[in-house]
């Protein structure tokens, strides 16, 4: 079946895209800072690449951008959303988000939070891609480990279970 | 808490990054195809940004290379695995994968694959990022339409709940 259709622009068709729930730990020197980030995808197998899209006016931004590493800790399902908005709500400028929260300073020497994860990667990063608003930062997997196995959160059970929103700056936000 | 941990490399821990499953609709002149995929994500929310990794040994990645556009849909929760299967291991170089199928031709003029479908997106490609194996095509949403309310399929879902299987292309092949 094959017919014409008319043009239809409907951008909630984009909430339908799936993907899970991460903290992304970075470092710069020795200021150390963790975001939430839901947009993290492997890109090939062979070399293990991962990417992520990171705000510009993040300073997870700024640190991955000097030390061209980064970990993503993979969150479990049952994570509190206290978890969540310490590190998605907040600006490491602003507070030590890291303080109280189990971590290991990991091979890239990012910070790697093992708290409420299921498992965690570290990346270097080998190319960035420039996407005005945000940056695509591409590497290749140097560490990764098990943590759990616990039931991984997905971004749509933080949105429909447990009322989760999303922080303007992330790629997925749109206005209500 | 802070300690330096040794180095882990378990590469399993990819599986647990979290994506939806799709159908990438693509053409070149009169020949339309369509692929299964699960690393589709949006990069930017302004303008709506949604990136692909396609499988350079993939007719899609020829179709797409052509036309600079694709079309995503989002498939639902019930999909059939013979519907999966159909699109995802076999090559359209083989088969016309589109027979019977339910589709109509886009604001792209892509193919956008509506049966199983919870939504769809259209996207012109702006950016390919060469990534040996794969090229990530990049570009801006310029169809979008919601068509279901029913729950979307997570790649966890159907590699757990539908004992679905990753052909050897795919951006998340892991040796088993």
């Amino acid at each position: 079946m094959s017919e014409q259709n008319t043009t239809q622009m409907d951008l909630s068709a984009l909430r339908s895209i799936g993907y899970g729930m991460y903290v992304i730990g970075s470092r710069k020197g020795d200021r150390l800072n963790a975001q939430i980030a839901n947009t993290v995808f492997q890109i090939t197998s062979d070399p293990p690449t991962v990417a992520v899209s990171i705000n510009k006016n993040n300073l997870t931004h700024e640190l991955i951008k000097d030390s061209r590493a980064f970990s993503a800790s993979v969150l479990c399902e049952d994570t509190p959303l206290s978890f969540i908005g310490r590190f998605g709500f907040k600006s490491g400028r602003d507070a030590d988000k890291l303080a109280g929260v189990a971590y290991h300073i990991g091979e890239t020497k990012s910070p790697v939070i093992t708290e409420n994860a299921v498992s965690y990667l570290e990346v270097r990063v080998t190319k960035e891609v420039d996407m005005g608003t945000h940056t695509v930062f591409i590497g290749e997997v140097v560490a990764a480990k098990v943590l759990s196995a616990k039931t991984c959160m997905t971004y749509a059970y933080y949105h429909e279970i447990k009322r989760g929103t999303t922080p303007k700056t992330a790629p997925t936000y749109a206005a209500q």
